[in-house]
């Protein structure tokens, strides 16, 4: 394995005990071993086959995307500023229902191009034809929780396949690539899945033993409808079911009351926050800082790219930075390091994966990307984690690590051939669109 | 005086005659002068000095930003995530107090640097030291409408050597910089500045036949202070005082009643809407759709880049798209094309330079900038607005031109010297840190 090292870097580590440092960093083989602040010493240098000369970067924890569906990109800028219903009814399930492996394999391939370019190095994936998904994890050198998201509105014997399918890709692909490849189980929304279909895959959760991940509470509409349909909101109604006896990820949990935030921080549910597809759907503006200041995970998702429409997860963290202030009032919630942690360290904790990713510390995996910070938008040099979250754009980012082997080189894909992709990307939507 | 030729790109032009086609746009000297679809005509090559091939080019007209504070760029992450009157008065104030014409000076170069870079080639610009903002318009080459921004909270002979300077800066340089510089007169806020006071700021106005420019309705505090120290709200206050009498943009407009923005439109005052800093501030939501809908020209700023803390108006295109949606609960607000209006043609009518600039079309300054559309964010090709609304940022921005001149070619400034920019701006901000 081999050994190689980073001095003469600023690194924003997201660990509260050094959280920034101009030093060194050491790699061996897919770990951090260690760092520390002001020249490297002798015997790591002498240790290390490469030495990379890190003035003028900023190093940090490769970015956590917590949501989204990545073959969507083949639909970005598809039925835009349309009302909700009219988006998805007229314009996009038309189109994902002649969705074939193929699609989502380019479509996935596109949004992989995306966001290692702009810095995401762990992504949630819940969509269908996952084994495709899964193999871009795998060409791309990415990190991934995958999941195939069921819905349940259909006849008994398509669920049945359906549910089959999610535990037989959980059972293939769990652990896979050098265990980068992690599966969730997914029933797509208490709104798409009728109650005992639901319980069926917490008990699948269980036999299996992993986590839950399920779309929650993203538009008044579907909270009305859980309660006409099951006397209950969203989140007591998916208790009831048992799920939150997993550890549970929810997408967007936008329209939530005191009682459910409650019942979310006691349980130890994590919240995806989808901040720019909730504004663009014109669903509403998630309670994340009370939630935050319940102890509830938040963690930062793009959703997929039709509802966007990028994958740039720096625009997640500028919108949550800047959002919750402007429309609570308050400048002061969600600053701009709490911003940071929600899109690396939160985003790892709320997918299992604190102390593996999410963090620049000896031990974790090296998941580390490199902000070239010699620009003008970075210039005076006061506060750097302010100038990461409101001032950058996913587009410093230069370089690329995950698992300690590099995917990103000055911008230059190193694992994947973009034009190639970009070329069958636009084929797939010409298809579709027939 | 040259002529020349864009062969083979794709334009969005923001004439509602011809919104967007593939084909050629010919400039002679400062000028566009013709343009068409498809192939350019052999007797349009044979005219042209140089010919640019456009393939994989998107280009439009150069963003219009109509708020700011340029030199503020030297407090960019000073202060941030605080209360407003905290970071005013602990942050901004003191180290602004110490500003001399040299810090306003490479303030102002940093932020040329950072707007043209990011696609801005016309910006509006409130401070002091306006002589040295002004030459750095003349050497970047952007367009400007400057003003001497005047506190009156003084002695009354300060009041007269500030309303002399600002007369003075107005007769010196409105035209200069072969026409790319024009002035405005700006009483800097009606919390600021006595009634009298503001009306000497018209009565200047008047004699000059310039248009004026303030900061008007940021806050609920101050629209408070104005219904208690003048028995009105703002807007009211500032018609009372005959400012509308003048061509007036107003900043911010946050906090406006329905009367208030019938008289705003009865009035034709346009309003730069400042949605990055008014949300960072905490200062709320301006009423956009509803602005938009009494038919007043609604433009975007970034504000300084202390409370932004970018200059990349692509953002504020991009968080206007969104935000409203979001606040409103209606998807259909805002529409991506409308934005992209807000930050092109609407900037130029606010301030007076419709037919001018803000849009691509024979006759009018050929102000242009040219996007990289070979990108992932740009695949598939479906809605070519909603990628560059919601799917890009302003680094895709590759070239620049304005008055016909290139400032920027494949990312690079031609017209300033970035590296010691950043480098005399950071020795100034050393200096003011003290």
């Amino acid at each position: 394995m081999k050994r190689w090292l980073i001095n003469n870097g600023t690194f924003l580590t997201m660990d509260e005990l050094q959280p920034q440092f101009t030093g060194w960093l050491a790699v061996d083989g897919t770990r951090i071993v260690a760092m520390g602040e002001g020249p490297a010493p002798q015997h790591e240098l002498n240790a290390a086959a490469e030495i990379i000369d890190g003035t003028g970067y900023l190093y940090m924890p490769g970015l956590v995307n917590t949501h989204g569906h990545a073959a969507m990109s083949l639909l970005r800028g598809v039925g835009g500023d349309l009302a909700l219903q009219d988006w998805l009814q007229n314009h996009m399930w038309p189109m994902e229902a002649k969705f074939t492996g193929d699609d989502v394999y380019w479509g996935t391939a596109l949004s992989a191009v995306e966001m290692i370019k702009s810095g995401t190095t762990t992504f949630v994936d819940m969509y269908d034809h996952m084994n495709r998904v899964a193999e871009v994890v795998e060409t791309s050198g990415m990190r991934a929780s995958l999941t195939r998201g069921v819905i349940g509105l259909c006849p008994e014997d398509v669920q049945r396949a359906k549910l089959a399918d999610a535990i037989g890709f959980a059972k293939d692909w769990h652990g896979a690539a050098d265990g980068r490849i992690r599966v969730m189980i997914s029933p797509h929304a208490p709104y798409t899945c009728p109650p005992d279909f639901i319980t069926k895959f917490v008990q699948a959760a269980h036999d299996l033993d992993l986590p839950m991940h399920t779309h929650m509470s993203e538009t008044i509409a579907e909270v009305e409808q859980n309660v006409r349909d099951y006397g209950c909101r969203p989140v007591e109604h998916l208790d009831r079911l048992g799920m939150f006896s997993r550890p549970t990820l929810v997408a967007h949990g936008v329209h939530l009351t005191d009682e459910e935030i409650a019942l979310l921080a006691e349980r130890k549910v994590a919240v995806s926050h989808n901040p720019v597809s909730n504004l663009k759907l014109a669903s509403g503006v998630a309670r994340v800082p009370d939630l935050l200041k319940a102890g509830v995970t938040v963690s930062l998702g793009t959703d997929g790219a039709a509802s966007n429409n990028n994958l740039n997860l720096f625009q997640e963290i500028t919108t949550a930075a800047l959002i919750h202030k402007g429309v609570s009032g308050d400048p002061t919630v969600i600053p701009a390091s709490e911003a940071l942690r929600m899109g690396t360290l939160y985003g790892a904790r709320s997918i299992g994966l604190e102390g593996v990713t999410g963090q620049l510390k000896p031990g974790l995996k090296a998941d580390i990307i490199a902000l070239s910070t010699n620009k003008s938008h970075f210039v005076p040099h006061t506060d750097l984690i302010s100038h990461v979250v409101y001032g950058s754009t996913g587009n410093d980012v230069s370089h690329v690590w995950v698992d300690g082997r590099q995917l990103l080189r000055n911008g230059q894909l190193l694992t994947l051939d973009e034009e190639r992709i970009m070329a069958e990307a636009q084929r797939c939507y010409e298809r579709l669109r027939g």
